[in-house]
């Protein structure tokens, strides 16, 4: 069995990523951005031409391929190129990207029933594809630039599962929540359940570091996370922490409830930008690193009032160890290259250079 | 001319939310409901089987009559039924609302040359039937019922003409401030006068309390929201001061910035339910009343799970002067009557009793 422990603490010598992660001092600031692989490079578009987003991700040697793309940026890490939807298909929900709409669920949850429908997952042989990228990664890169693992967290599975699809206001996930809360508490157990392994399964196979996105659980009040989303999210955080290999966690729209955020877990918490981020690491305390928090349309802006937003950013991290560079969430299809090389610049050049 | 001043200090004796805009001690909690008076309610179903939402609005006649609808719920006070976009029309967008679709601009803004070409509105003849639906509401309610007038803040509405519509990341809007710094700072200042006539109008036509809509502005970081949003609610909200009636400040997902909100203005903070009603608070600081902050699904749910949340809602106030229940965005088309009756028994009986 590979030793992810030992394999992790070599990689911390020389990634600033990792190191950051630990909250050590690091040269520079590290920097990766959610979904730095993606539409809005050229070369991606030219793959995605000849084939579907299903097809790149399960056939192991493209989602390499596409997953080493955002190298030539110079990025502090590289993430797995994936999607967090991917476990809903050998649950049994039919899962399907429909140009222009997005994921569409065949087979959503509408009933306690559907629950007890799921059928059992096992990611070595459901998801071997993921797994077998993360080797192939780690084969053309190992040593050189961290790769990060993710999944999604069971609150927003279990909203794509409920939805069928994307959704604004999250309506049907949360009448369900309430009106079936048994049935809320297995779906979520259940997901918990197979995110853990799925993420396990990924550092076991060589990744360095794992992100679990809680994309939209900032629908929630603080009081329904604390009871109806937070002993999961814990779950799933507490299962990795034998491992070694840094925790992040990932959620947009929660700057009301970052206590609670930290209380589930995670070595690195991601905040996004509609809270200044040293008022969110003032909030979480310094035993937390933090990831974040540039707002993606700014990469659509002009350089100067791009570079005034990086460095205010820089500015508010300044001083302290355990800031990564990235996002508040993934990067925009409209974005051009070029910004996104001028971010990494800015940021490694630093605000006192 | 009408005094407002005295008119609300008079109001003030009897009106439990009154009383709590300025902090005093009520003998009830006072509540009412954004969108108290809508789709929800059969008797405004079997009105708008018969007219358009304009033509409704547009009618003192009808917009008094719907004003008037939530008399039956119990609620503390009545707002003006109107639209945050009606001064649009005016300004030369060409408003419309589509089936399905919600709010159209016809002619939105995409350059700064349109926003040169911004026609000007003087209130009391683009916008009269509006102040005539509040002289209606007075004369019918005048004294018994507190009546709330209100506006869409300068972010919210530059989104809609922006946009040309509903959004769901404001990339057009942002980019537009980003890209074209003066002509949004001239946008801004142009909206700030608009809605600052308007409300100003409003009471004087004898509303007792008024609300600025600021709700995409969540969608904003606290660096973007100090420089480019700030100094146009903070006009309008000085702008209102010596008229001595309380000024509401609603946004949503602004758990991050509450103090940057509190500086721009307002006796009252509305917020939503993604932050602990009695955080937001003790952010915000005792020298502002607030206003939520259940989640509007939350009338969706079970009558256990509904009557439990709004008791921990409640709790987070107790002993503090100057709460206003209500709901942190307005109430659902899906929404039971009998729930939202449910609600103002359970507030009005209290927690202690």
């Amino acid at each position: 069995m590979i030793q992810p422990t030992l394999h992790s603490t070599t990689q911390s010598m020389t990634s600033p990523f990792l190191a950051a992660c630990r909250r050590e001092r690091t040269e520079v600031t590290p920097v990766w951005f959610m979904r730095q692989a993606g539409r809005y490079m050229p070369e991606y578009r030219a793959l995605r031409e000849r084939y579907s987003l299903l097809e790149m991700i399960r056939t192991p040697e493209l989602a390499t391929q596409v997953t080493l793309m955002p190298r030539r940026l110079g990025v502090d890490a590289l993430i797995l190129f994936a999607d967090i939807l991917l476990p809903l298909e050998p649950l049994g929900l039919g899962l399907e990207f429909v140009p222009g709409r997005g994921p569409v669920l065949q087979h959503p949850i509408r009933t306690p029933q559907d629950v007890r429908r799921l059928r059992p997952v096992t990611v070595e042989e459901d998801l071997g594809f993921v797994l077998e990228t993360v080797r192939l990664v780690q084969s053309e890169v190992g040593g050189q630039v961290p790769l990060i693992g993710f999944a999604g967290a069971p609150f927003t599975l279990a909203s794509y599962m409920i939805e069928g699809g994307s959704s604004r206001h999250y309506l049907r996930t949360k009448r369900f929540m309430y009106e079936h809360r048994d049935a809320w508490h297995t779906l979520m157990a259940t997901l918990a359940h197979v995110t853990l392994d799925y993420l396990r399964a990924q550092v076991r196979a060589g990744a360095q570091a794992v992100q679990l996105f809680d994309s939209w659980v900032g629908a929630l009040s603080p009081h329904d996370y604390r009871l109806y989303v937070l002993p999961y999210t814990r779950l799933i955080m507490e299962g990795l922490a034998d491992l070694g290999v840094p925790r992040i966690h990932f959620a947009t729209g929660t700057a009301g409830m970052l206590p609670l955020l930290k209380q589930a877990g995670g070595d690195v918490i991601s905040v996004d930008w509609r809270i200044d981020l040293d008022r969110a690491w003032d909030t979480l305390g310094p035993d937390v690193a933090i990831q974040g928090n540039l707002d993606p349309v700014l990469l659509l802006a002009p350089r100067d009032v791009l570079a005034n937003e990086v460095r205010y950013i820089l500015q508010q991290a300044q001083g302290r160890a355990g800031h990564i560079f990235n996002l508040g969430h993934g990067v925009l299809p409209e974005t051009d290259v070029g910004s996104v090389e001028f971010v990494v610049e800015i940021v490694h050049r630093g605000i006192m250079r």
